[in-house]
């Protein structure tokens, strides 16, 4: 297999992301959960729009590669919802795992570039992690704001809960905790979350 | 309205992306048209991927930003498909409408931002949207040679038509020319394109 053969295989290997459902909706009338692929191209958006908002100036490029990458492991690994605690207990295993598996089509020097990309999202490390993980949790909040309350509703989620799984946007997108909170309090407001 | 408001209306505006369905199947068991949101993703992963075949070297973070919102003006024009000779007359037209009203809902500085990114995609210009540009005519030709032709077969379309409609990979991204080839000699083998 040539080094082009490797990229191509990688490349229709990931399709399978758009496969992968999350607890999520899309605000359209078809209101159907999100998959894994427009959620990673939603969060780039995001994140190309939003810059100005981290801790500390990003390097974008390196964001973005790791916001579209971010959720390939789900492809193995299958979507973890955020309020599942039993799923987490073996989440970081098998995404792992699917790293080994799926990175690992590639040509080393991509395979380790990647990799290091996931690794480095995964660790909250650098402020570009941070940055990106703070977008990874505003994304499915704004949604389910517009969406009657989304799969909170769906999953009776507790206002406490949301508050503490958006914490990473305190340290990752600092500005716009004030936008959580108008949020979480609305949703609250309405019903949508349990008090 | 605040500049964080105007974002995050723009940021939930177009969450519609994801309801925009394009003419090529995605390879997975449901083989449903892919989305906007969806084939925007796969595209900034190839370019993040394959960018040693581009003519000269790129800016990725440009080709990425490029990616991400070059089908963005589709939430109020429509996909139109790519051998649609009578929905390429207005094409230009309705696009360029919808450029006006998305980006214009943006703070000004990333109006112009946006937008620049978008004519330059659309002029291909620069040696970062003739690899954009040749990207987006490799990825459905990939999936249509996994999914036994895919969007052709449905549509009656020519070797002829396809080889055209594949010309900017030859500037693009001339390394990967081969590819379109040897694809399009298979899928006209197999009877999935009109000779």
């Amino acid at each position: 297999m040539t080094r082009l053969d490797s990229q191509l295989a990688f490349i229709l290997e990931i399709d399978k992301l758009k496969s992968i459902l999350r607890q999520t909706p899309i605000t359209g009338p078809e209101r159907r959960r999100e998959n894994d692929a427009e959620h990673s191209w939603h969060l780039a958006m995001m994140a190309a729009l939003l810059a100005e908002y981290a801790p500390a100036p990003v390097d974008l490029q390196r964001v973005l590669r790791m916001l579209l990458i971010h959720d390939v492991v789900e492809i193995d690994a299958g979507d973890t919802f955020a309020y599942d605690t039993a799923g987490y207990s073996d989440k970081e295993a098998r995404e792992r795992l699917a790293a080994d598996r799926l990175f690992g089509m590639l040509p080393a020097d991509q395979a380790s570039e990647f990799r290091d990309l996931w690794d480095e999202f995964e660790a909250v490390s650098s402020v570009e992690s941070r940055y990106a993980n703070a977008l990874d949790r505003l994304q499915p909040l704004l949604l389910n704001s517009r969406t009657g309350g989304g799969s909170w509703a769906n999953h009776r989620v507790s206002r406490a809960q949301v508050l503490t799984r958006m914490e990473p946007i305190r340290h990752g997108a600092p500005a716009l905790w004030p936008v959580v909170e108008a949020i979480v309090a609305d949703a609250s407001a309405r019903g949508w979350l349990l008090v």
